[in-house]
């Protein structure tokens, strides 16, 4: 209700988009990071016209209704960005941001611009306090990104109350420090004055502006100015008194008058004409420059090139030599930039390290746009954010790069990522005490299992270069959630593919690498990542003493479950019960594939500072203890 | 080497801290945020006269030694805090200046100045850029913690090359809008102007200063400015030229004079006159207050009063109405609060919702520092940071509140705490679908299982009322590790203990709660939390048709895991392997207590926006379903 009036102004008199197709191309993006104002949302896209009717307005929050408790991309209409974590939509917001000026650069021509929108975003006091929104401001600052224009609904009110003491600090001043364009505080409900902020905004091409809107909680009603109007519904008193305050009827409860529609419902109108008029230009802009714009028009849809494969052709094919997956994958991202355009991103700080320099490609920059080499400062939480936004926007394939125990820093907005559905590829190099001496505080341990426990998110932890190669296709190839990339810090041996089975068994995320005999194994064991080559040397060792051993490289736990029972019970026959699985990571969880039989060779605590063959032999994640270990189940 | 002048100048000119007795009640905090530094950390507390000899330097980084390649707290004699992953140590030292605060506020009298010392950071460029940083940067300005002086080694350089473009806000400018004190930027290398700075810092009592001291990476060496030097080893060469250009001689290569021993030593000296000052002054005090005195002794210990289950008799004795675990929660805590009064704390705005404030007790704020409710404001990690900062001062039991799907903004915090080994309480209500329409953004559905993977976390999710009363018991004598309280949001019906088990069977992490025959059960249902009561419904349904159940009432499994393998076996035993788990929260890890042959009623996916009991019911998670699922066991 304190935010209305300018959103108003906002969605009638400045926002270009089209309420007939919400998926055009060039319309200006509106975020909603406050998303507990998701009602206020949800009455713009009713009012301006988009698919979403009154009965759904009328269904807020119920089982099956387009109008969840928090906006959710895919549920609605119109709705760009699932949010409700507070910060997010903040984050969300500079990589739409960010992807508006690459594509801009690198497909606008002289006298075509047909990429020319804006990004908008409502954002909150707590939006203002998250620490993910302070990351993606600086950043955004520091690359100049004048086509954001965010309205900050300034009302002083949070749930525990005022906010006094506890968030005293000066916005305009902070945003300012950040490199930010400053408009205000104004009266939210002035919309002359909001209307002149919004087009002084659009005219600063270099920085980013931010909107101070003065408001009230509560606007109108008995609540007004009260925490309570934050957490709480208002309530049928109140709704009522708010109503008759406002001059408002009654009754019915959801009345919208014909002229209301009448006036709002213009936005279609003028939608479809802003279209049109764009789509005449794209014809020219077609007729000028052919190539790009088949490209731009794959790049939106998120296909990849046809050929985009092509430069992966016997990349390791030479490869004899040990080389961590981290550097593997360097080389595969490297080879994939050649074709895929559209990929882009970055690391927080530890691109040497995660080896995500595309080596071919400018840094972006506010001076260089079209550069594809992302610098996402010490800034993880954001990083993640971020690259859900270069997604959603459309026309990227997002990537980002970090050291997999600050995965955690990321954890929010990698949930949102999977729980949105969008293609994300996360770099985690450094991926166990295989790190070594930098210590546990570096060395993830819970990391891997932690997420795969998210739902929609796929892991994959490759064992060497050629399943490394693989695990990138599979990323690139999963357009209905993220992946994340777990390598190794570390060289690891290339698997000898003449004697094991190929790398393009990762797709189907565990498979028999070797096995020493025929049929039904005496003993399988299971390893992942690093740990493949161990499971292998062991299965080697114990395979002299005649017995028949399978070794399985098991990279994904999500791609092994979406096969059907028939190949998973091939590769993990239930009647063989002796298995051991060895993994540098917690043993918790394991249980899944190992059973009550089997034995994991893991961790259980946190690692130690230490050179890591040195770990590696004191945490006892050797083939010698997988053989020990077998060897007793097959003796028991 | 950039910053090694001004915290030469920190250390020996102004720092009040005791080389002979780290553990000094009064002494000066400092936190090495920028924890990759950690060797000039370990120079100094050598040089200075630490338990830390020269032998230890020169095992940097080597298993067992004193010097990992992060600090850690525990393992060096001086290091108050772990520090490593960026942010951490800033919101740590804003823990500890709120302790600092707020003991002397409560123990301090007139002429007794008692607690009087100073918070101490050195932070960098990457802990500025960090998220964590800025939240807790923006609540200490809030709350005028002028207790705290930070240096900032501000060298412009990252890993990945210099900070311009990448983070070009002005970060005086930002400190001021937050409301800090800010010195410079000065030559880190100018000891009079760095001296200065500390002691202008050190009078301004109202707000929290930065000094931002210019400084050169790799100071002295060929590499002097350049991003090698920070991910890298200098190496032999650049090191040899370095000390050539610095006048040092070249061998041997750990080489310090004792002249250079002498004057820093001198620590030791002023240490021990420093505290044996201090012990005067508190033993008059002692004289004029032996009770503050004493509780102050007892509260620096972190020992509990005598009494501290006083409050807690017959606190639900007649309760019967169903009521929510964050409701007894709130209820327990609040009776705690009246016999310990080292209990403080607060949530990230909501409080309300979290049931965490103290109802007897004023806010904690710039005005009333004795206050024990904290208002963290939107500010989940640095809420974390900062809670393991006031358990690393001493002094202080705190604990934390935020919805259970939050936990994922406080992660990297909380893996710290759990590395570190400190006694912070988290307080997560809001723990399921069961949160009902704020829908899946809100709703956590794999947390409880990360939460699990956290070697050295305890999670205990309470079934009701009782079981809440005893996991507040459980945590607070918790004394080496951080305890997670997992709470409903909705009611939860109080189980009969007349008919069950106690609740007290919760220090066990799992216990029989009611069995319907003798001896081995035929089938045995486990719940934990809201859904113990569904279990129990499904156990007495099945028991109508004359079958032995079992039913276990499982709140935390690390509890359980630290029982011997006797009571383990006892309440589940390996024989009964028909097994059921019932949990609203992912599925995957339960294989651990049901095995292979189990069943989990739970979810494989995010939840949805809708009322809580039409989740249940469409999810299945319900007590018709259990005992489906418990019957096809039966009879299969």
């Amino acid at each position: 209700m304190g935010a209305a009036a300018f959103c108003y102004a906002l969605w009638t008199r400045h926002l270009r988009h089209n309420p007939a197709n919400p998926n055009w191309v060039d319309r200006d993006r509106f975020v909603l990071s406050a998303g507990h104002a998701s009602m206020l949302l949800y009455s713009l896209l009713h009012l301006t016209g988009y698919d979403l009717s009154l009965d759904e307005i009328e269904n807020f929050r119920q089982y099956g209704s387009k109008t969840p408790g928090h906006p959710e991309y895919g549920q609605t209409p119109g709705v760009e960005v699932t949010t409700g974590p507070l910060g997010q939509g903040f984050g969300n917001g500079v990589g739409m941001a960010i992807a508006q000026r690459h594509l801009a650069a690198i497909f606008n021509r002289q006298g075509h611009d047909i990429i020319g929108h804006y990004i908008y975003a409502m954002v909150s006091d707590g939006d203002m306090q998250e620490g993910v929104s302070s990351e993606a401001a600086s950043l955004a600052g520091s690359l100049g990104l004048g086509n954001m224009i965010y309205l900050y609904d300034d009302n002083g009110i949070q749930i525990e109350g005022s906010t006094a003491g506890v968030f005293d600090e000066n916005v305009a001043d902070r945003f300012r420090a950040y490199g930010w364009h400053v408009v205000g505080p104004l009266d939210g409900n002035d919309l002359s004055a909001v209307g002149a902020a919004i087009e002084e905004a659009k005219a600063e091409q270099d920085r980013p502006s931010l909107i101070i809107c003065r408001t009230q909680i509560g606007y109108g009603s008995p609540r007004a100015n009260s925490a309570r109007a934050h957490g709480e519904p208002l309530g049928a008193d109140n709704v009522k008194a708010a109503k008759e305050n406002l001059g408002w009827p009654v009754e019915p409860p959801f009345y919208v008058p014909d002229e209301v529609y009448a006036h709002m419902r213009n936005a279609r109108d003028r939608g479809m004409t802003l279209e049109a008029d764009w789509d005449r230009r794209f014809e020219k802009y077609a007729l000028e420059y052919p190539d790009l714009a088949f490209r731009l028009q794959q790049q939106i849809k998120g296909h990849l090139p046809e050929d985009w494969e092509s430069s992966l052709e016997g990349l390791f094919d030479r490869l004899e030599k040990p080389i961590a997956t981290r550097a593997a994958s360097g080389k595969v991202l490297n080879a994939l930039a050649e074709t895929i355009p559209a990929l882009m991103g970055g690391s927080a700080d530890l691109g040497p390290s995660n080896k995500t320099i595309l080596d071919s490609c400018p840094q972006f920059t506010r001076d260089e746009p079209a550069g594809r080499n992302l610098r996402f400062g010490v800034r993880e939480h954001s990083m993640g954010a971020i690259a859900t936004g270069l997604a959603l926007h459309g026309g990227i394939i997002p990537y980002t790069g970090t050291f997999l125990t600050f995965a955690d820093y990321m954890r929010p907005s990698m949930r949102l990522a999977a729980l949105t559905g969008v293609r994300v590829i996360y770099v985690f190099s450094h991926d166990s005490i295989g790190l070594g001496e930098d210590g546990p505080t570096h060395q993830p341990v819970e990391h891997l299992m932690s997420l795969r426990c998210i739902p929609n998110m796929t892991v994959i932890r490759p064992a060497d270069a050629p399943e490394t190669l693989e695990a990138w296709k599979a990323a690139l190839t999963n357009t209905g959630g993220p992946t994340a990339l777990v390598l190794t810090r570390q060289s690891v041996p290339i698997i000898d593919r003449a004697q094991c089975a190929l790398a393009s068994g990762l797709h189907k995320g565990a498979y028999i690498l070797w096995q020493s005999g025929e049929g039904d194994p005496g003993v399988i064991l299971v390893g992942t990542g690093s740990e493949t080559a161990i499971a292998l040397e062991a299965g080697k060792t114990i395979a002299k003493d005649g017995l028949n051993v399978r070794v399985v490289s098991m990279p994904s736990w999500e791609l092994f479950a979406r096969q059907d029972e028939t190949y998973r019970e091939t590769v993990l026959p239930a009647r063989v019960t002796a298995r051991v699985a060895v993994e540098a990571g917690i043993t918790f969880g394991w249980e899944r594939y190992i059973g009550t039989r089997g034995k994991v060779v893991g961790l259980t605590t946190f690692g130690h500072s230490a050179p890591y063959q040195e770990l590696y032999e004191k945490f006892g994640i050797t083939a010698a203890r997988v053989v020990e270990e077998a060897r007793s189940l097959l003796s028991s």
